[in-house]
């Protein structure tokens, strides 16, 4: 299967090296960026020639089967779309779009195309995340009680997401994948949120962007009445932090762990020294994979991806209701049963 | 020094017995509980023959130094405000009192007695909560922006929290220790919160306490800012769990453990095996002790405790204010500076 | 790089399906089993059409660049020395040969051929063995002190190395990747053992291999004066277990750790259940794939591979060593130096 | 009871601290050592007015129930003698003596004179080791297979165990516990030994002790053919490391943790940082205090205690047959049945 990868960043090189070296029914045909200097860099390191600096023109060529996007948000819809209109299996990175109407939109254009499309919640295909849903689905814990999630990035905020409106900040950049994965687990939709925020480390951007927040946790109600609770942090600095905590009536699963297993280093002052897990990258690499192979998978049999629009849709909901409660000081609810 | 212990019930003779047996300085002198069978078996046990079925005739012996009320709560006012009245010396189980009146007029009492005053809040003195307080004391972790606690009990709650109004519920009796720890270790007052409770576990009793919650997520902001926030359930059944997260700008810190250290299992079928921590009355066995030596030498050295009664007023605010919050579902400020 | 594997039992499986999934500079171009039901059912698992069911053939083939070799111990040498004499670069599965003669026929082989030999320790390319080595290369642990070494097998052993003397026995099936690992870690050969070992768990073949053993303890001493200890189990029914902890002057390093990390249940009972490492393919799943990169990579730029014929030598001669203490219920001096 | 410490050293005062402030059934009522500054800091610390220059005049004093020993071994068996002659109850430090003739003789002391006996070995009493030997004892786990323990202790070894020959050296002064304790878990004795040891720490005594190691590594064998392996090292530096492996048919135990357990810290630099166990005082706090009140009550009741002059015997004959082995470079052999 033929990729084009549309948005040749840091987070898109992750698949392109994936497809590259490790996923051998998989050829990386082409790249794009809107970024000259981006684009041949990629190109040069993946040993490509087919580049495209616009993405309309990408997603025209025939020798393409499928897109993998990974751009700034604000343009998945217009991508996305587009791709679906000249006949591609779209694989889009979280966060699908900036708002329920705009995934909505993006599920049309899959769906009149006939095209498969897959949201990148790449926690659905880790180890961990799959035997904690396994033992879930499998009734021995009971009925889900409590869910927590913790997501923390390592690095500084993208400058793109200071401004909420236009990007929906850390809660939709960083803990998308929260949200996607406490609904997945608790078997159940968010109907209500409340969410308090702070900008602790970035102070120099409240100036010019006073909503902007690093720090946030959001309080949560789901639709059978769980309760739930996800906090969000970039920069985290020392390591990508993301760990579950799924309490159900028979006891709690503990997913994920802040340490990186391998070796332990004891030293003569009595310190025990372990490594934090450092990005996401290392922590999901085989979940990486596993969900491109899944893509591939799914187009070349036909079948529904595990991760659909409609998932993409309900973080999405759940980020933007978080947002609104910040501003407005109080719980929002999420209405509409779809 | 000569305790008497008003309230001789499971959390009563936890106390009694650290009094009994590992206090050199302590002489257990008296006990006095309103149900007959308890005040006799437990003076059976501990081998006490000065025992009073009212706590207003034992406030009044001439050779007893100090109290311990462990009783429900509905009756810490009373009890305090009357030893204090005899002269006595009050160690106080949390939660201090119903409310910040009550608080007020307890704290109003010992000073005007000029006894000395403390609350049970143990963690205080517990290895692991000492040595996370120091090192943010010292500053090298930089300002705390996020404190998380989990509170979680393994037994049923008891039938007089049933009614929230006379007990403020399970954020009282199970968690006062996390409105307390999170206050202490953020350093700064809790001045709004917003919660969320469901009943999931007795449901049975839903009919006739429909305001009766076993499971509630709480939201903090703190005055200066920090968030935090706090779980609490009862019954948590695998045992009793008591684990904070304190995430400050230069790193976290992670107070405690699900896991009751010392011996691990692996079986034949590929699963390792450890035991939870079953009890607070284990997990927090040294701070026991260390609480009540810590009360013995401020009383016989004039000394402020480390845990006074305006943290036990602070943290009924907060409970009251979770409390309101679950009612009126919207989040509460707790108002007022003292 | 077109590769041959010759030997296409589980083992060998594991190498094959990371050439055909995984590798995309490698082509699995040709299988070789002596048994004709293994081979076809490989052939037809992978895909691969040319098949051998004699490795002089196999290895005569001219489109073939490599083979991987993954047969019983004893045929090592054999295929070894003939697929280096065809103009095969040889990747050669632990333990590198029967005895230390056999080892310098192969490695004098593949020198008089000129092609790229590469043993089997895939611990070498993991994750925490490698962080442990740079750790003790930098010098900031000071001089290793004492090495100890855990290895258990999960299954049973296979019925041929019941016979020690065709063997090894378990020493060198199970723990051949010890004496490798401790070695390396230590910076030093091993120049003396002492073992003791029983048959604890297959008392069925005592009777006719009295000196058969599925337990076994070594101790070590290192030419330049460290202490070693290596134990040795198979099968352990819960896991493959592989840990091994580097004792130095300035503190210790622990490698591996027997929990299969990502998730943690806790039960209603109070038990924390973890999941052990199931299989060594799991654990060093990663590693498998690095060290058949590295193999082609060395080929490719006619570099010396990490691990080369002298480790394997140096491995094989202290599991004969230790065979030999049991045997004579002495310590066994590993003499000459090369 | 009223006890007479003789020996008031570091490790005496850990006793003499539980009996003055956590035991309340005891009183220590004098103390003796022959370094005069010693014994008087200790006698105003504790607040002890009978104190003693010499252990003979201490052991006939009227007032005195029972003695605890803590001076180098060497002095054990003399010490133990006359207080049994003199109608004292005796709880000896480990190692018990220098040799297996001391030990037979204290032995007969205290069997002639109706005194209890006990020997230090406080690992019997901690949780971790307990449940370990329950769960061993109830058969679940099937036979012991393998039993290994780690025994390094923090600091510098004391200069009077230079003299292998006058101490026993670090395999006695360290790893008594362990001999201990393979032994009671394996439900065996230890029949044959064989050992290597080095110096690596404190070279600059080599010139003068030629024979002193600090670290060591001992294989061994039990009566029922269990095996085993001891680690001993002095100092380790990093803190104090007891951690044992009980490899079984049915799977693996292993007590203790090098981790001191309540507090761990995470970095900008994204490091883990917990603490080691930095004492044996820390680590086995409450099973001092337990051993010691289990002394007293069997004292009371006339009881056996659970650590017997025998199992004192059989640490000390392994320990002498493990030096016996490193001087001799070959396996030693612990004759006799008794």
């Amino acid at each position: 299967m033929k990729f084009c990868l549309i948005g040749a960043g840091r987070a898109g090189l992750v698949h392109a090296r994936n497809l590259k070296t490790r996923i051998k029914t998989a050829e990386l045909a082409a790249l794009c960026d809107a970024n000259r200097e981006t684009l041949e860099t990629a190109g040069r390191e993946l040993d490509v020639p087919a580049l495209f600096a616009d993405y309309r023109e990408a997603v025209r060529q025939p020798g393409i089967d499928a897109v993998i996007i990974v751009t700034p948000t604000l343009l998945h819809r217009d991508i996305a779309c587009e791709a679906a209109a000249g006949g591609k299996h779209v694989f889009l990175e979280k966060p699908m779009a900036l708002n329920a109407d705009q995934c909505r939109q993006i599920i049309a254009a899959v769906e009149a195309a006939g095209v498969t499309l897959q949201i990148g919640f790449m926690r659905r295909f880790d180890e961990g995340f799959l035997a904690a849903k396994e033992i879930l689905d499998s009734g021995e814990m009971g009925r889900v009680m409590i869910v927590k999630s913790t997501g923390r990035g390592p690095g500084l905020p993208p400058p793109w997401i200071y401004d909420i409106a236009a990007s929906n900040g850390v809660l939709a950049e960083v803990n998308s994948h929260d949200f996607d994965s406490v609904r997945w687990l608790a078997g159940s939709d968010i109907v209500r949120v409340y969410a308090e925020a702070a900008n602790f480390k970035c102070r120099e951007v409240a100036d010019q962007w006073p909503q902007f927040y690093d720090n946030a946790v959001v309080n949560l109600r789901f639709a059978d009445g769980t309760l739930g609770v996800i906090d969000g942090t970039c920069p985290a600095h020392y390591g990508y932090d993301a760990r579950v905590e799924v309490l159900c009536e028979n006891g709690v699963l503990m997913i994920g762990s802040v340490q990186q297993q391998g070796l332990s280093k004891v030293l003569c002052d009595g310190s025990i020294v372990n490594r934090a897990v450092k990005s996401w990258r290392h922590l999901f690499r085989d979940a990486y994979v596993a969900e491109l192979e899944h893509f591939i998978e799914c187009v070349r049999q036909g079948k529904k991806p595990r991760v659909t629009g409609r998932d993409g849709l309900k973080a999405v909901q759940a980020v933007v209701a978080a947002n609104q409660s910040i501003l407005q000081g109080k719980p929002v609810e999420i209405g509409g049963c779809e």
